[in-house]
């Protein structure tokens, strides 16, 4: 008999592997070989479709499009395509479909209207052999390996990089990374080491025993991983969480912040981490228990999951998210509930 | 003294009148001009930048382009422009800043680099003399008239009647309407007093005053309700309210519902609609308690906020949220909440 959760310990575990596979020559080369193609086509803008844990990953490769590459990003509505009959001309256009499994029809959907209306259009998935790898012209496998929990863990940090590779490959123009990059990448699988190394999240998992909400916060490249720790919450521990960018929180849900409301709040380094200080202010303003994810500790806070330091605010959504998955995963269990089976999921959502 | 509500009260009350103000003559017209122009510059993508509820009314405007002039939505993320220095090319595209007071420096920063890089630029606001108005090529003014309450009702249904009015005017390439459309929209005021005079919303606030938490969906046309509702319910009850696209509840959220968590789920006739009855009866095999927003009952569903029957789907946006502002306005009375000057909250929010 498996205990509960092993699933889910195992996924997660992996991480480290998964960014050392990923950046190794073979995997590296096939992503490198399509940025390369996709630099040669000069799209003027880039969609991506996704849903779930893919969205968010998505979200973090649009981040990336607008500040690495200086593309508009588009994030296309598949149920326009699909219930409504939209026929968006995609010219000129990357469309780009994220998907752990590549089974979603209607994401298969909009890219094959992208491909017929003259769109380029590239799948990111853990299963080359799927529809959505299928109906595009170019395909990049995340090579995340067989992900054991519903829950995605392991697959989300591969596309996360996955993306990365991709959208730096595009911006040197010929798919290469420079040294600095390079060198940057080649330390993230034992930064990912040190971070899932780390027992705080066991411990906050006790704090958030009979929390009965919980908001979660981050901005510029921390808000996909905002959106996908409320995500994991919400899937293993039934907890519901909101994800709000740094900015919007204070646009209206901060209304709903008081001393019973622990709020998670990304807190990197760099220029969005300091966009995020004054958040933090204000939630204490209104007595917010706020734990922060980053390197250094932010004044007004009441704790802190650590992450190692970098370099870049770039590259912090591949490891921010680690110690949230661990404390999704902790949470769940000090709650009971068993994290790699939850109620009423699919590993593969069939939405038309 | 005044009575709690009576601001927000007065502001829901306004909205029949608010769409016959900006179907008029001069009001209509000076938004057919503007589309005509834009028209003329045959824009090849449009990209929405908002917040909160603003962002709502340009997610409606997002389904509209996608649907009804087959153009690419794009959502640019004004932190990658304000913070990283993202500097995209807007050449060939439509820049809409959406916001109710057109004060944040964050939206007007976005507009002033879309104008510089060749973007064509449009402000839609309640006020023309805003910060965003005068950074905007173009400037609509929505005419809601001064909003009492914080949170905003009347100026978000201004919003989505202008942006239809504008998109239909760039559809029909002159900035006209057809005449079936006109007629449609020309019944809207009388639609929008027959919903705001049914008072089911009232007595599902009783229900709700126990709620912890509560989740809305919809899909298509109706996401941007769920969108907004969950925000007003959020602003007013402080009521944490979890909006989700039907699809993307499927995701993984739907491991949440549970017989306690309330389900508000906006499911029209059309096609949006349609896909919805299928998420509802998932969401009845796990038990939820689930409310529909529509013109017909829906089956596993406990009850039903009635709205007017409408012709066509896109229309729904406009009226679906007027009983959902009326819950949130009920609800805050019966938590014993002020939903004029909700805690924490202003009316400008001034985000970098």
């Amino acid at each position: 008999m498996t205990q509960r959760g092993q699933g889910m310990a195992a996924d997660i575990a992996e991480q480290p592997g998964g960014f050392a596979r990923l950046l190794d020559g073979e995997h590296a080369g096939a992503i490198a070989a399509v940025a390369a193609e996709v630099a040669r086509r000069k799209p003027r803008n880039v969609v991506f479709v996704a849903r779930g844990t893919s969205d968010h990953a998505a979200l973090y490769g649009a981040y990336l499009t607008e500040i690495r590459l200086g593309l508009p990003v588009a994030s296309a509505s598949p149920s326009a395509i699909t219930l409504f009959g939209a026929r968006p001309t995609f010219t000129d256009t990357l469309v780009v479909g994220v998907s752990q499994s590549g089974g979603s029809p209607d994401l298969t959907g909009v890219l094959q209207v992208a491909r017929e209306t003259g769109g380029l259009t590239l799948a990111v998935t853990n299963n080359p052999d799927s529809p959505l790898a299928r109906a595009a012209e170019f395909s990049i496998d995340v090579a995340a390996g067989h992900e054991r929990a519903v829950a995605a863990t392991k697959t989300y940090t591969a596309e996360l990089l996955a993306l990365l590779l991709l959208i730096e490959g595009i911006r040197s123009g010929d798919g290469s990374l420079p040294d600095d990059e390079r060198a940057a990448l080649d330390k993230l699988p034992q930064l990912a080491e040190d971070a899932l190394a780390d027992r705080t999240a066991d411990d906050l998992a006790q704090r958030y025993r009979f929390a009965s909400r919980l908001v979660t916060t981050g901005r510029g490249y921390a808000y996909p991983t905002a959106r996908e720790a409320a995500l994991k919450l919400m899937e293993t521990s039934y907890l519901p969480a909101l994800a709000f960018s740094g900015a919007d929180l204070l646009h209206g849900p901060l209304a709903m912040t008081d001393p019973d409301v622990p709020v998670l709040a990304v807190v990197g380094d760099g220029p969005g981490g300091q966009s995020m200080r004054d958040v933090v202010t204000r939630l204490g303003e209104r007595r917010a228990d706020v734990v922060t994810i980053g390197a250094t500790d932010v004044p007004g806070a009441a704790g802190r999951l650590p992450v190692p330091e970098l370099t870049d605010e770039r590259y912090s959504a591949l490891l921010d998210i680690l110690p949230l998955q661990k404390l999704a995963l902790a949470l769940a269990l000090a709650r009971g509930e068993d994290p790699d089976a939850p109620r009423g999921l699919k590993k593969v959502t069939t939405t038309l």
